[in-house]
């Protein structure tokens, strides 16, 4: 809150910049935040972002550098030679945060960068982190904890804590194991400090604790730790050796990315892109979706196509083909939100298809009798055809109860056959509601001209 | 991870339970944490829930009760005395876990249930909670901290925090603060274990520390704590004096909730609705938009109503209606998704509305070319009307470059006037670029049909 980004201040910073006024800089950034510098060079040129991380602590700009978005680090990276890197912005970062960072350089680089590390226990920690898959609680965790044996007292593990504490920015748990290194329990830091200094810790700790394997996917462990409500969590192998720790503050950009991902797909985006991407990697992410929504509209034409005819002797049907179509769109895409927001959250309830679909249908047919009671209303006043008023109404009735039951029903059939179900929202959803939607105005209204006329 | 909620489970544990076999019941629930015990509960009648919670401690009760979703809360709790609630489920909360609760009661059944408490300091840390606006720091934070004076050591500081942190699940730092209780600065709980025994606390606290005022936005607080990798923030009021404290496990919900509101809104659903919630609500959440809709489609019913002698002539224009207003709402939707979770990151540049547009305009290009293409080859092959194969291919252009600029230009303005930009994407931007989509076909139409005939 204390710290906005405004225009002023960014232009300020670049006329400082630009003076290469050490004195000035050094005061711009004295007080500032690493996760605030981030913000402002998130805004600069590399060469200005370069004179800014010149002025810091090799401490202070490896915080900046791990606060910074993706690409922008790596431009600025792609700046510095291996040496610099690692002298520079790796060595005083936790492991799980340095490869984090080198995980985007290219292959050569990387080793390169790793190779020049003077501390060859973080060399071992990044290296082994980097190799676990992209996804996993692997790669999310990092390896710095305090780790000790069972079979000592309260007083040699606040030692022992005293010595492995150092450089780390936080402690929220002392884990303990066996001999084997198998974790054994958890101590936290409270009980540490309120237990009799000459209790055995294996007396004290908690031994019915929640972990989680080093393969398990990055989004279970981000549900596991909000559903049970964990700050940190210990990462085990396949013997149950303690490996690593996740803290809540890595599982919230899982949490959140998870959560937009299911938005993006309904927007029809099919990569996570954000605006200052390159104009390559934001057309990637949408053409496919657009092409698919093409041929929808291309089937869309073959449906009307084949009522040419009608419309030539009835050319107001023309006019509500827009109408039926986005309405089809629409409750098909509130349908599937709600069923894959429910999924998402668990909050779907397990009472099987066949309830969730009665259930919608319900709410579609309320929705479907005052959509068509407004159109019927609107038409009786407006247009003279009245088999186009029944039409029209009828049509969009059976249109928003289908569409309803359909985005109800794809993705729970997704779901089951564990494919993403958000990639049954959105384009995908609406084109198919498009085609039959269409399909069902036309028949209807052959039928009520036939009829009426 | 551990823990699955199979069908079998349930039915095996609605089978105990009708049962009424205490032993079987005890066996069941002794191994599990209360947020799995909640989980089981989500699913069960009332009657039966009643039984768990029934042979569960009141410690164990108040926890599962506080990890359940609010509507099933509520109609659990609904079933109690104010009595009952008070000793069963309040008294062994975290203040803002009560408060949660309590929240949900109606005036009356609040009140009642906080006459009944005993602890009467818990009692006032909860009615000055609930008096905090609803999506302030007040109504997030919790009372319960371990606050001590800076002039102590810290021998004195543990000594206090050993008394202090009797009931607290978790601590994560010790707050100092000055006679007039107000906020001086934080101490880790590592280092109070790493100091000099004999230190002043004023010598080695942390002053330089991000704190929250009681009436800052929650998701000004979230994003904050997200940026800082921040734990837990203290909160304080107008005067500088700590009130209480805000821990990630809260903020996290508050990250979530907001990352599917803008999901929500994109889909076309005004209120934050479950397939769990009744019929009634989710239809009220999902009306509104779908009347939005409609309104369009009427207008875009008049708009190619203008059109009607042309469509007499050229039946085959109708054929391509679908298309091009499916793709205007597509690239509009794809267009302000980009820019709406832009500005919910923080990574959207500071460079202003122009270089935006115009960067929006380049892929806007792209992807029109190659859709306009892609129709053209197939309407040239299938199609006999050159006319008609022009106008759709430039339609569709016109559209996409069109849409893409209103997706991008509508979400960065309403945020230039502090209107929720999410409100810009979904229903609305579709059914404008509905309509104005299906004005520029018809136009293009007729100038081509005009030409080439």
């Amino acid at each position: 809150m204390q710290f906005e980004l405004t225009k002023e201040l960014l232009s300020k910073t670049k006329e400082i910049i630009a003076s290469g006024d050490e004195k000035l800089i050094l005061e711009l950034i004295n007080d500032l935040h690493p996760a605030d510098i981030s913000e402002i060079i998130f805004e600069l040129e590399i060469d200005e972002a370069r004179v800014i991380l010149h002025h810091l602590t090799a401490k202070g700009a490896s915080e900046v550098i791990s606060h910074l978005d993706d690409d922008v680090r790596l431009d600025i990276l792609n700046s510095y030679t291996p040496l610099e890197i690692a002298e520079k912005f790796i060595e005083y970062l936790e492991s799980d945060d340095a490869a984090d960072i080198l995980q985007d350089l290219d292959d050569k680089k990387k080793e390169e960068v790793i190779s020049y590390l003077e501390d060859l226990e973080q060399a071992g920690q990044i290296v082994d982190l980097l190799s676990y898959d992209d996804g996993s609680a692997g790669s999310l965790m990092g390896k710095e904890l305090v780790k000790v044996y069972d079979n000592i007292t309260v007083t040699e593990a606040v030692r022992q804590l005293r010595k492995q504490a150092g450089e780390l920015d936080n402690i929220y748990s002392i884990y303990v194991v066996d001999k084997m290194e198998r974790l054994l329990g958890i101590l936290s830091l409270k009980k540490l400090l309120v237990a009799d200094q000459r209790s055995l810790l294996s007396s004290i700790i908690k031994t019915d604790i929640l972990s989680v394997k080093v393969s398990a996917k990055d989004v279970d462990v981000a549900s596991m730790m909000q559903k049970y409500d964990l700050v940190a969590v210990p990462v085990i192998d396949e013997l149950g050796r303690l490996v690593g720790r996740i803290t809540i503050d890595d599982v919230v950009d899982v949490i959140r990315d998870e959560a937009e991902k299911d938005y993006q797909l309904a927007s029809g985006l099919s990569e996570n892109v954000e605006s200052s991407d390159s104009i390559w990697l934001i057309t990637r992410a949408r053409i496919p979706w657009l092409i698919l929504g093409l041929i929808g509209g291309i089937f869309g034409a073959r449906v009307i196509g084949v009522f040419e005819y009608d419309i030539q002797l009835y050319p107001e049907m023309a006019f509500f083909i827009p109408l039926v179509a986005a309405m089809g769109g629409n409750v098909g895409v509130q349908s599937s939100a709600i069923v894959v927001q429910g999924l998402a959250n668990n909050s779907i309830g397990m009472d099987g298809i066949l309830p969730k679909l009665l259930k919608e249908f319900s709410v579609a047919l309320i929705n479907a009798l005052v959509c068509a009671a407004i159109v019927l209303v609107y038409n009786l006043i407006f247009s003279d055809s009245l088999a186009l008023s029944y039409t029209v109404s009828l049509a969009l009735m059976a249109v928003i109860i289908f569409a309803a039951l359909f985005g109800t029903f794809i993705p729970l059939a997704l779901q089951k056959y564990e494919i993403d179900p958000a990639l049954a929202t959105g384009p995908f959803i609406t084109t198919v509601n498009d085609i039959l939607g269409l399909f069902i105005y036309f028949s209807i209204g052959r039928l009520m001209y036939g009829f009426l006329s």
